[in-house]
């Protein structure tokens, strides 16, 4: 790779508010929510998710997602929106009237996952599509595919690229029988299985079968490679990263948990090695700090407690 | 870069029982150092250091290095060493009569940090060499060379690759006066401020004055960039790094304090590129166990909580 592959810019979608806040045992405030969505709203951040319209009986954290979304001040030139898992979900994030959903695909690359997240195998997911997608565009929603477990799964172990290749394939033939276009591919490393050389070889395949899908990536930080793994994927040219304020999402204690990679840090890398994310890093450290106010306990994100170098360049012209 | 120029082994130097232990605030016991390097010793790692040899004025911690040194359990193909930071040090290191020390040639890329830990000018340092390599080559100890603040301080700021170049042309010059060869040149990311591109930048430029010089590389993960640091020197055929079991040697909580990167995260990205360590995965994760119960606090190192993947992929066959 040359630094030629590497993007000019990239975008980073936020979801400290949506799967941080979801992996707390403690059910946190809404005013609490509001306020950290509310600092991230000033750093720059242009995606952000706000909240998960699940049923409340098994997300309790997220009962108050209506409650969040009014409440939050929304700023120009940031995107909100909020998770779901069916319809019902994507009903309620409608009727708020204040978000800007997403029409999401998603497929699975571990069966056992697919059936005890939705108690469906992926053939019987990718059979909604056709509806679904009716559906999606009925409202005019933009549209993205996510492929789940895309490097491997604790369920189904290793993940083969051909698989991934093959969900992609699913994707894009979906779309050119129901005759739209993705905003997104965005591959997810639920299980924090991927290493650098895998994405590097998975997203090269897909670039040689479809030049023009734009990818992006879902990166989890369970065994420590999330950001060998961020800085692998920038190398190749993508552009798209799912990130987590502070690294939130995972419980620091619990056995195969860990948040995304943490939003200050990767945004860090970025600014030293010349890519632009629109971010300011020292707001971003703020929100870390908020972050950690407001859960009560550390977040494994390093720059706020290593401190970002403008200061210290600063203070020498 | 091509999957050609990563090295098909790597070199680990362990430091979680020196630079780990002594960043501890509580005093740990002599035991329990032993208990820690006598699991390291079983995990594969070839080279090992102990304590650090220092005046227990300034550094209680490692008021015991003899103790730990004594009690020990020495295994066949693991190298002791202790750190040192003068001839006196060195002397104690030797005369526990169990170690194989090394002869340190220390250069700075940052005079402030050099005037503070030192009291000295790099240019002064430079001119005890003469004196030192004559020591070092009558004991005849295998001689390294280090580059304290190769990235970037919080002293002295930015670094520039001319600088590093420099010192490397100044280690270079004195072991041909000397008629020495190094065992390796080491670039101490200190303060965690390295990025995967001027690691990349750095290394290509004594490369390509310096082809037959072995590099290594020192990371602290600071700011969140050490394991893509790592990455990025393994991507240009670095193959020696110092590590420390489970991210020892930073404080969770104080700012600007940060371990080197985690060993068993460094271990684990290997194993899943394809490149040997020597190194057994699910050992380590028992050693940071051992380390976490030890030190009374978790560690930062992510895999012995994600777990390895050695367990998922026995069980499917």
């Amino acid at each position: 790779m040359t630094m030629a592959d590497f993007p000019k810019r990239v975008v980073f979608r936020e979801e400290g508010a949506r799967e941080g806040f979801q992996s707390e045992a403690r059910i946190i405030d809404t005013a609490d929510k509001v306020r950290l969505i509310d600092a991230l709203s000033s750093t720059g951040v242009s995606l952000l998710q706000v909240a998960s319209f699940v049923h409340p009986k098994w997300v309790p954290q997220m009962a108050d997602a209506e409650a969040v979304v009014a409440q939050i001040k929304m700023v120009d030139g940031v995107r909100y929106f909020g998770a779901y898992l069916n319809e019902q979900g994507l009903d309620r994030a409608l009727a708020t009237g204040r978000l800007k959903q997403y029409g999401v695909l998603t497929q699975y690359c571990s069966e056992s996952y697919a059936k005890k997240n939705v108690n469906r195998s992926n053939a019987e997911i990718v059979a909604t599509f056709p509806r679904l997608c009716q559906r999606y565009r009925a409202l005019g929603l933009d549209i993205y595919g996510i492929i789940i477990a895309a490097f491997g799964s604790n369920y189904d172990g290793d993940v083969e690229p051909a698989s991934v290749l093959a969900a992609v394939d699913q994707f894009v033939r979906t779309a050119a029988e129901q005759g739209f276009t993705y905003e997104r591919i965005v591959l997810a490393d639920s299980f924090g299985w991927a290493n650098p050389r895998q994405i590097i070889g998975v997203i090269a395949a897909i670039r040689e079968r479809y030049p023009d899908l734009l990818i992006g990536l879902h990166l989890h930080d369970t065994r420590g490679t999330g950001m060998a793994n961020f800085y692998a994927g920038l190398s190749v040219g993508v552009s798209y990263f799912d990130t987590a304020i502070g690294g939130m999402g995972g419980s620091p204690f619990a056995t195969a948990a860990a948040g995304n990679i943490p939003t200050e840090d990767a945004a860090f890398l970025c600014a030293e090695i010349g890519i632009a994310t629109g971010l300011d890093i020292d707001k971003l450290i703020e929100c870390v700090k908020l972050a950690e106010e407001i859960v009560g306990h550390p977040l494994p994100g390093k720059l706020a407690r290593g401190g970002s170098l403008t200061a210290f360049r600063r203070q020498r012209g």
